[in-house]
């Protein structure tokens, strides 16, 4: 990459304080709850009678993340997003992030900059705060650490181990669009390798970059439940693709399900790349992962509430756990659902 | 490395999930306010009318800690206690932990298993929960990444920004031993890589050297203070060197401060090997770093009180801030205390 040495400020110039100075500087508190951020050894939250929710991710470059097709702006948004999304699949609010990284001398300030603005644009739209981190220096590469924190009423906590028979799966918006895009990402930038001559081709694919780039979290979907008045089950965020997370939901709750292939909901952008790179749609949304939508299970009763909602899909039920995991395929057969999600010991 | 092929098991064997449920298997949860740990989209804790405290550190191989005389079950010790340390200065209970790490192939489920005994031995002594992380693989080395979760009253949380004029300056255990037997672990490295055939001679410096690999968080120096009544008006943690938290207490609180060098507190090993080095012991105690000791002022009505506890040395008192952070030599001299502490930026 050409660098302007203009526009370059060395992070060691900095120093680790005067670069958290700076973060810092650009972080304005957004949560009543939150009393005091970046800049003692803690941070502190006031969640009176609240219960406190917390999750955490690890992203690694060329593990999750590849910075030739990355920018670092959606990246810094991402690593926010994909935690943020652990704590609504919980029924929960986040409140506070901490945000660690460690980059190698590859990185300018500059770059650090990009980063924080797409971590400041996700907590800005979430309403939450960035209450701490770490940042330091790496060998190789760049490493992100994010750790989400929320609140719930405890009534309104929704586990993954609820799910009952009878109770209907429901997920939300569409999935395997984020799966797709990475696809297209990755040939577009092999071409670029074996001829950086070629432009790269992404033109009219804006849906599903935009899911693989700069993934939303469930808010939305939250808010709509509370409004019509349905408390999930049990609930989990596609992460690793739609038959993983339903294997987890059914493990945990002792259950079986069934769902259709024909009621997976898929984006007709999503369906036809896919079919341009020879995959099967549906196998995209079950494995793919990264979709960061919600999957969730809701009482029988609540049927014509959730039906209403063009942003929920009704994909299927659940069963006795003698009956297994299953999925009826448009033809009618039944196969066993097995995980083949993102397995990240063995993407080695 | 010799390894035993028959005592290795590759993680590539397990799988994200497997390797995820053997971690949780072995971790028992001990505080009732953890009411779901590991094994959901994300951790809830129940800490009603309490105050959340909140800290995360990364560790990276070969930049915070080197393997070739670190073992892992000390490596998964430390990276707890040092996150304990920050949230026992806020004077509050750490109560839950997350752990995320990440490594390349060259480690074997043997190996992750030893660095979580080192997690779990940690955990057990300070009565936390480990309540969530990630694992996943990196293309080099180890990372890891470690938040801590506490609680306080309120009214009991301890900030930097307290410090007043004629408060005392206190420090508790002894300084510099970290960093001293740092020295000496790579001066023995360094032996051994040029003649590996001879032994390394650390003997009789056990305690500078467990200071270093296996450092302790201030949960007594915390229960000793709530006990003779005294409350830190500022506290930190001393992970950097004394010089740079005496620098973060006075920036924060607005004033400045004298210590006498005579009494800083520097155990006799420390002093021995320091001078061994051609080191000197004070500097080594002002700019050495990872000794988790605390630093904090207290009332100079306190003065008795404090004064009583053999754990606790009085260094010195806080100024006006126009008298500037000072250091008064052995032989009277007034020397202008700045930061060169370790520096995560300019280590590389």
């Amino acid at each position: 990459m050409l660098e302007n040495k203009d526009n370059r400020t060395e992070l060691s110039e900095l120093g680790e304080f005067g670069l958290i100075e700076l973060i810092s500087k650009s972080i304005k508190l957004q949560n009543s709850s939150t009393i005091k951020g970046i800049g003692d050894d803690a941070a502190v939250m006031d969640n009176s009678e609240m219960m406190t929710v917390v999750t955490t991710d690890m992203l690694l470059e060329n593990v999750h993340f590849d910075l030739s097709y990355m920018p670092l702006k959606h990246l810094g948004y991402k690593a926010v997003t994909v935690n943020l999304s652990d704590i609504y699949a919980m029924n929960a609010t986040p409140r506070q992030v901490t945000v660690s990284i460690a980059m190698s001398n590859r990185f300018s300030l500059e770059a650090i900059e990009e980063f924080y603005s797409g971590v400041i644009l996700a907590c800005e739209k979430y309403g939450v705060d960035v209450v701490g981190g770490d940042t330091s220096s790496s060998v190789h590469g760049f490493v992100i650490s994010v750790t989400a924190i929320g609140v719930a009423k405890k009534e309104d906590v929704v586990y993954r181990n609820g799910a009952e028979v009878t109770d209907l799966i429901c997920v939300s918006g569409d999935l395997g669009a984020a799966y797709v895009g990475l696809q297209l990402l990755e040939r577009e930038k092999k071409i670029f390798l074996e001829n950086p001559g070629i432009q790269p081709d992404l033109g009219g694919n804006d849906y599903i970059l935009e899911r693989q780039l700069k993934p939303e979290a469930g808010k939305e979907i939250i808010a709509q439940l509370k409004e019509i008045g349905v408390k999930p089950t049990s609930m989990i965020d596609i992460s690793d693709g739609l038959s993983s997370e339903l294997l987890h939901i059914c493990t945990q709750s002792g259950v079986g399900c069934q769902i259709y292939e024909d009621k997976i909901p898929i984006d007709p952008q999503t369906f036809n790349v896919a079919r341009e790179f020879n995959l099967d749609p549906t196998v995209c949304a079950l494995n793919g992962g990264e979709d960061y939508e919600l999957l969730f299970t809701v009482k029988l009763a609540d049927y014509e509430k959730v039906r209403a909602n063009l942003d929920i899909s009704l994909i299927g039920h659940i069963t006795d756990k003698a009956e297994g995991i299953n999925l009826i395929n448009k033809a009618g057969g039944s196969h066993a659902l097995i995980a083949q999600g993102w397995d990240a010991l063995l993407k080695r």
